[in-house]
């Protein structure tokens, strides 16, 4: 197909889809003259994967070439192409330090082993756990780890399902780009998931008689 | 405190607070001489919340704005408080339309119906849920919505353990201010738990015997 139709296709304009071509994201269609390129069903399937990434993924474009680059290269351990797709919340600003910090990396340490989870030291997984919660500890919320437990559980349900989804594709099409997906828009279903259960937390204390308590400035 | 001990206290640099200060994130100081201005505890803590939003919660600065906003002015309900705080993803990117979109639609309306989840129509995490399965089915993963149930459940548990801590904690502070944080950091914890517990899923899938299979290009 033309550029044009490949855009009608996937609402991506055509300029952005050159730019994605210059970025090294999309392969170059093929050309049949030297002003004329043609793409395929694997042009306008990977540029539904980019704007998956983009836009319900929330990563940026580098991050996105990354990613890509990590799936079409020589094969890699899972682990590491999963940590090209979800590196970007551990690339944010640096660790703070502090009593919290420590604090902080010892539950995780602990919550790793009491579980038994198995996990590579290079894991950004855990920094990332270890950061968010040590920021919670700096704004009074130390006392979060207390749920730590109720969400590792639900974590577990929802590797569980992962593990089921991706080894029931498993030769049906490409595992390594199946786990990409289900990882980073599995976490964007998931959020969303969340915040709908949440609305029923919402609406049972709007129920409540006294007005949301504030705290005095 | 003056404003280089709040810098040290906080780790935020002098003229990053200044611009926070400037954008109507954190009240100015309280002016002691022209060219002095002492800040108090409440500043301090306001900055770690801002730092925290931004760092692990990913925010963006105007975002932070809007949800210190909310959480500053008259009393809204609280659903209205959490979409400031979680309207970031509904706002990027443009709905794409399509059968896919409809599709998406239909399987949200009727998972909300069957799990009885109470949701004011104007509630943006179903809108970013029909999203997310949409774009999934386009990247040819429409038969993830067969784990959706599994989401749900693990859902609903860290909803009801985000309610036990806010409940706890009512009366000792700002509840408004802790749904905020549950909700965005809370996030952020839970995605880091997930790829943690995913770890076991891809050791398992390293183990065996194969290479991981890769679609032909």
């Amino acid at each position: 197909m033309r550029i044009g139709e490949l855009s009608r296709k996937t609402g991506v304009p055509v300029p952005t889809i050159k730019y994605y071509v210059r970025e090294g994201l999309l392969p170059p269609g093929e050309l049949t003259s030297p002003n004329q390129a043609i793409y395929r069903e694997g042009h306008e399937r990977r540029l539904q994967l980019i704007r998956a990434l983009l836009d319900v993924g929330g990563m940026k474009v580098a991050e996105v070439a990354n990613v890509l680059r990590a799936l079409d290269g020589p094969a890699l351990p899972l682990h590491e192409v999963l940590g090209a797709a979800v590196d970007r919340l551990g690339a944010t600003g640096r660790e703070h330090g502090g009593t919290e910090s420590a604090a902080a990396h010892a539950v995780v340490a602990d919550l790793v082993s009491r579980r038994g989870w198995r996990t590579p030291e290079s894991n950004p997984a855990a920094a990332d756990l270890s950061k968010a919660l040590a920021a919670m500890a700096r704004v009074g919320h130390g006392a979060f780890v207390e749920v730590l437990s109720d969400y590792a559980d639900a974590a577990e349900l929802v590797a569980r399902a992962d593990l089921a989804y991706v080894n029931r594709r498993a030769g049906v099409d490409d595992m390594l780009e199946s786990v990409v997906i289900g990882t980073v828009l599995g976490e964007a279903v998931f959020n969303a998931l969340r915040r709908l259960a949440q609305v029923n937390v919402s609406a049972e204390l709007d129920d409540t008689e006294d007005p949301p308590k504030r705290a005095p400035r």
